[in-house]
């Protein structure tokens, strides 16, 4: 017998902004799978067994999920804003190919959330308005030479860049790092956006130039946004600024 | 007397795909603007003001949103996947930073929504599962030259890369020649995904290699996923094969 996995986006933390696909998933499935602080945030269905696991291990909490579903039961991992995004579809995608035959029969569905990144840019305006890259600053899983040879390669093409994984206590210099690579190819005046929480109870958003942009305001919930030599402040007196990146764009060196 | 304005994101078209957020703001507004096949999507609510146009004049739509809202007017402007991703958010604060002085202090909202490229990417598995571009193709607003050096910058940095505005009947050779900047650094065996018209009555899902990718596959309703040197595929039998790209990265020559 072969039951289902869905890999399922809450967004952000509201929860006006978990779709009502993602609802119905979470809601019809028999046992939920994800990182305890995630799982909190999924409405309670009697008879529903619970699998809260710690932040780390996505590899062994995917394999566990996908021998549940293996089993029969129909099963829904849980990630916060888009599974896609730096969460766990990968992984879960990753187990498949690496586990055993059968798993490749089960029914796998990704459904898909509001990311971080569309929730943090819309509360500030449209930074994300034109071309832009996101990155994982974090160098537990590829060598710290190719985060910064790509985002050099960014900042040098003028791209937005979003920063994910930016900081944490065990990875507190990459940020500054990531800004000083940018700063060879922006101006100090560039925006950058501190996206903390968004749509949580400790939501906190701060807009800094390049040049005064502070590492250390970011921790393991925070999204970085800096813009290209475009994006631009629109101030509205005491109100904070709105924040965008223009749709037309210029000649750029090759 | 100064109204509101909402910039509403309605995902890639299944109505299930609709944030509460969404859809109460839709429901709240007392006039909706925005292309007509997006306000055909919207639920009818008794007194409400529908203000469709054509796919064009982005700014003049936005201008016309605002000049509402400064009249007191509780407006929505409507847009099809996020509003934030070479959607309607960008031309608004535009249209705001060089309008009349009130607009300024008009409430402005952006409400997300699911944009094309996570529910493309859904669809198929995981291939934004690590670092990855996202560029429009269209040269209305920023030359071919531009287009092309950031291609060119974000395949020799081995992101995966997404492609917004593909193709048109008005733009039918940039998908070809955005191809063969690709594979000056990629593989012909590197998966590329055309995603049309994701969620709707009529999606069509293609996988091929790059070095096979037929440009006129797509048109101005298909996203385009290209994959990094790490993208792979788990085949499964008969069914399409999961596309995911994975959270581990090797060196990339700076």
């Amino acid at each position: 017998m072969t039951g289902r996995l869905a890999i399922v986006g809450l967004g952000p933390g509201a929860p006006e902004l978990v779709t009502p696909q993602a609802a119905e998933a979470l809601a019809a499935a028999s046992d939920l799978v994800g990182y305890a602080p995630y799982l909190a945030r999924v409405p309670e269905h009697a008879g529903q067994q619970r699998h809260p696991s710690d932040n780390r291990q996505e590899l062994a909490r995917a394999r566990h999920a996908l021998d549940l579903a293996a089993s029969g039961r129909n099963v829904a991992i849980v990630t916060s804003g888009d599974p896609g995004i730096f969460a766990m579809a990968s992984a879960t995608f990753e187990a498949v190919e690496t586990g055993a035959p059968e798993w490749r029969r089960i029914e796998v569905t990704v459904v898909p959330g509001i990311s971080a990144m569309l929730a943090a840019a819309a509360r500030v305006g449209a930074p994300l308005g034109h071309d832009f890259c996101v990155l994982s600053l974090s160098d537990n899983l590829k060598p710290w030479e190719t985060v910064l040879a790509r985002l050099e390669a960014a900042a040098a093409a003028d791209f937005v860049i979003v920063l994910y994984n930016a900081a944490s206590t065990a990875r507190p210099w990459q940020l500054g790092e990531a800004f000083r690579a940018i700063a060879r190819h922006r101006a100090g005046a560039t925006p950058v956006v501190f996206a903390h929480a968004v749509s949580q109870a400790d939501e906190r958003i701060e807009i800094a130039p390049l040049a005064e942009a502070d590492p250390s305001h970011a921790d393991m919930r925070t999204l970085i946004i800096v813009g290209s030599s475009a994006t631009r402040l629109v101030s509205r007196g005491t109100d904070a600024p709105f924040v965008y990146t223009p749709r037309h764009a210029e000649l750029v060196a090759p």
